[in-house]
């Protein structure tokens, strides 16, 4: 059996989830915490590929002996929250372990998750929120947030996102199911909530540009069809800032979490 | 005539409010900015000193021009803030601009002021709260939360609180008044709110870290009057994080903000 690890993290000092050579990564810190905890290297594998500075209330990732599909420790599961996080930094939380059988994969098996992304409009700019939203000075009205609302519900369903993919991605399957997309405002925040069976590269950062163009009368909401039909990156708006990202939720298949 | 800027600020990169020679600084910072948008290097005088890693919700500095007590600029009022922020970092926000008398003093025209010091007792670690909070996991009780209230009534009143400040501050008078203190359970987070006329090198993160022992059980809350009585640092808790310190309110009297 594998370890399931969920996670939440605030993504500001990191070149993103993902390992890489010379950079700070969440991926990193969990491979240096698991070394201390269960005394020996293990192989990590995370829900979700994510951007530097993108954040995670929700992310999952599962821990196997190094080169092994099995996690052998005799640290208790209910003690190993509290372990890994005496050992992590600060800005990274394990909220949760459970077991899960071998064959489980934290990225192959998720069925679908969600995203927030949050542009902060309060008249003022708020020095506790770099880097935690995307900043918009002028006032978006009533009328331009029915707009971003009625645009964010032409993204839904079952379409070619090309449009909303980073230039240079080596996807080659674009075609994602989005089984959600909203607008609101809560207080001075303007949130877009968005979940899907998978995002494509930037895909929620490019759709949060479009729809910041739909606030500023640049498109008109219906305008995002024929965006969609365009299959082509140039089509769509620029690319919102990390800060504004958070993964939300990851969904498995509950027959795929029953411990093996 | 000075100009008064009211600001906020996130504290985590910063050495401090106060200028230093090879580090980060929010006076460093506004040094630049003003720099830039007046066009000649001004003189900054900031409403307090605050650690490193402090933060303010409510922060004044006067500028003047360099070696003079006056600002001569045509930049028009209404549009220094904006211009300001323009030039500052995203975790340094200027909110609003008056002009005040030439005699108006940043910090020696400061008539109290109050802090805030943040404790989260949420039952699982919060990334997003890293350097924003102190974090306790063992959950604060009915029954302890009532003890932390009363130990912070007992700190109210005139006293030396030579117990409460750093060893090797230099402050030669230590007497202050504090006009209230009191702890508050605000969801998950346990928020301690001191208002006095001044207050010594770290008075705020001492009485929070004495708190904390009052919650622990190691003092009871009526040890406070024989702590203060003591006139020793030693005698107190020690020194809580920096990470979960605002700086909340600075009041003026209003004579001294009418303009000149």
């Amino acid at each position: 059996m594998k370890l399931l690890l969920k996670l939440g993290f605030l993504g500001t000092a990191y070149a993103g989830y993902q390992v890489q050579n010379n950079a700070e990564t969440v991926q990193g810190k969990l491979n240096e915490a698991t070394e201390k905890v269960f005394g020996f290297p293990c192989d990590i594998v995370g829900c979700s590929r994510t951007d530097s500075g993108v954040h995670a209330r929700c992310f999952y990732a599962t821990v196997a002996g190094r080169g092994q599909s099995d996690l052998s420790t005799t640290v208790p599961l209910d003690k190993i929250p509290t372990a890994l996080n005496c050992m992590l930094p600060g800005d990274i939380s394990v909220y949760e372990a459970r077991w899960v059988g071998a064959d489980f994969h934290a990225r192959y098996s998720v069925r679908s998750k969600e995203y927030e992304y949050l542009i902060w409009n309060g008249s003022q700019k708020n020095p506790f929120l770099a880097d935690r939203a995307c900043l918009r000075q002028r006032p978006v009205t009533e009328k331009q947030l029915r707009d971003m609302e009625k645009a964010a519900h032409l993204m839904i369903g079952k379409h070619d996102f090309s449009s909303f993919m980073a230039a240079g991605s080596k996807i080659t399957d674009p075609v994602r199911t989005v089984f959600d997309a909203d607008v609101r405002r809560e207080g001075d925040m303007i949130v877009f909530r968005v979940s899907a069976d998978g995002f494509l590269y930037h895909m929620v950062r490019i759709m949060a540009g479009t729809l910041l163009e739909v606030a500023d009368g640049k498109r008109a909401p219906m305008d995002i069809t024929a965006l969609i039909e365009a299959k082509d990156r140039t089509a769509a708006g620029p690319t919102a800032p990390a800060g504004g990202l958070y993964l939300n939720q990851v969904n498995y298949n509950k027959e795929d979490l029953t411990d093996a």
